[in-house]
């Protein structure tokens, strides 16, 4: 089976009783479809699947999907008339990525389909990938890796935190990504207490401590990864707390396994940090999918619901965060195998690394 | 009045007797509450605006935003609690950007406020700049010339699109910019005729027609143009249909100013086309609003309602795309100012720029 067919047999998955869905997301769009453009829809049924962009996009649809492409001039009276042309009285829609306003306005337009709102199903679409998927990520992985060794090769010392990332992003795409998979971050000194601090025009000093969590685009999926380095001691409790996070990530990663709750992985990694009394400092979800999207499901969070299945692609990043002093955060990218998992990424983390 | 308090003056008065607005869109909570990072949440009744963020941007939040920073752990519940202390019964919504599945939760959470669909009307929240806005768009749009300039002076003849492209997003970026504000377009030969063809692994060759569409952001403003250059004579009837293309470019342009409808200003540039025969070939809208995101509020085109006001950016960009020959889009921005506009772009179009 080939894989795109695969894709199509995983998206049928869904239907459930139902006559079509519509999907409205982009990477979902392109899922089954084919087509990597923007401002398209799609619907599906048992046995076809309708590709629907407007005059701008239709020479592309046409090069690149597998699916009939229709032109529309008007959105949603276009695919009201293809729905009742195929007898659909039912229809799932892409509720967690449909706004309200187009919502209600269907829900007057397509007056004898039912919608049944199938958001928290359809963001698992892409939850489990294919062959095909998992060597576009580990390519993403390896260019990101490629690229930020170069970069940090040539000292951070001294260096503005938003040159350092600029330099990475450039990186990057001149080896082949197409874009950051996210606005990367590269965080010293507290600026590294910022779970989410986005390079700023700090310098980057001596006997601090620096993350930087970043990623790229390679033909549509993601690479995510953070490293945690330091420019000489940061003094403190850092190495001690440096030792417990890797110690945590270790811990997640050994409970990774299909058919494992996710809740119960991040439970593995947060406990070591509760019990060491750096819980407190550690604020956000240990890891999150990984695919077309840069977060996509499943979520590994105390209240995570998930279950691991083979082929899932995930995140193990727990962190530390004293504020005003120093942050640390260490994430891996694996997928999951039929008795375990497998690292994607490659960038050793056992020992803290020291840069000039 | 300060920028931040004109900003919030005009968010007020969207408020139209309701107790409170909840903003979740990232331009409109950055645009009301200055706080520039991702997954954030603000409301706002008259007299405060509070903004909601979890643990990992509280510290960046706390630094930027000029509002009541509020660290959630439970996001949806705690701004119940908050609506609840304010005795807010009656909420505005974002519904325009509001998924459908967060909708129904909050139908059944906020059981005694009365949520009202505002998608519509907070679309335009941004609509009308200030001078600060202007000038971060000025900046955009002069750090894009720069480098397109740059990247063009060293010759595009043998060149991939998607080196071309390359070099000018990392020129943008050497030069301030955060990041290109979409998906640079470098479209030659008959890929010219795709509206939206991204930059490809093409390489370009001589006696081509170019389509270059492209901008920056700088400090969270967007730069949008679009000039269509020549690698020789592409034969045919290009330089007929650059003629036309630009003429009704002019058409337009003449037509804009404050309190004029933006339907009549899309049908002077397109009657000109109908009439030269080359309508068909145009599909899309003559232009839209540019600000923190690059397609924002208004839009210009033939169904449109919107009204020009003073303080509103926008582009004129007309297109002529014949499948498989060639394609033409001249794209510039302008502010509406008391009178009439103010052209923002500088690069001229008036005669074909060969390019080697």
């Amino acid at each position: 089976m080939s894989y795109s067919a695969q894709r199509a047999d995983r998206a049928r998955s869904f239907l459930k009783g139902l006559d079509a869905i519509l999907l409205s997301s982009r990477p979902n769009v392109t899922y089954v479809s084919g087509y990597t453009g923007s401002d398209a829809l799609a619907v599906y049924t048992e046995s076809r699947t309708a590709l629907f962009v407007d005059s701008r996009n239709t020479i592309q649809a046409r090069e690149e999907a597998k699916a009939e492409v229709i032109e529309i001039k008007k959105r949603w009276e276009d695919i009201y008339e293809y729905l009742r042309s195929l007898n659909v009285s039912t229809l799932g829609i892409e509720s967690g990525v449909m706004d309200v306003d187009t919502f209600l306005q269907l829900k007057d337009l397509f007056k004898d389909i039912e919608m049944t709102p199938l958001g928290g199903q359809l963001k698992y679409l892409r939850a489990v990938k294919d062959p095909g998927e998992l060597s576009l990520i580990t390519e993403a992985v390896r260019i990101s890796e490629t690229a930020l060794q170069s970069v940090l090769s040539q000292g951070i010392i001294g260096r503005r935190e938003s040159d350092v990332a600029f330099d990475i992003e450039c990186e990057m795409r001149r080896l082949g990504a197409s874009a950051p998979s996210f606005e990367t971050i590269v965080a010293s000194g507290p600026r590294a207490a910022m779970p989410h601090g986005a390079a700023s025009e700090k310098v980057i000093r001596e006997n601090e401590s620096v993350v930087i969590d970043y990623g790229c685009v390679y033909r549509g999926y993601c690479s995510d990864q953070t490293i945690t380095v330091c420019t000489g001691d940061p003094g403190g409790d850092f190495a001690d707390a440096y030792r417990h996070v890797f110690k945590a990530q270790t811990l997640g990663i050994e409970a990774l396994g299909p058919g494992v709750k996710t809740a119960s992985v991040d439970k593995c990694a947060r406990e070591h940090l509760d019990s060491t009394g750096y819980g407190t400092y550690f604020g956000h979800s240990l890891g999150h999918g990984v695919g077309m999207e840069v977060h996509e499901m499943p979520t590994l969070s105390p209240i995570s619901k998930d279950t691991l299945e083979e082929g899932m692609v995930v995140t193990i990043e727990p962190g530390v965060y004293i504020p005003g002093k120093f942050g640390i955060r260490l994430e891996d990218m694996f997928v999951i195998t039929d008795n375990s998992c497998k690292r994607i990424t490659n960038l050793d983390k056992e020992a803290i690394k020291f840069l000039t």
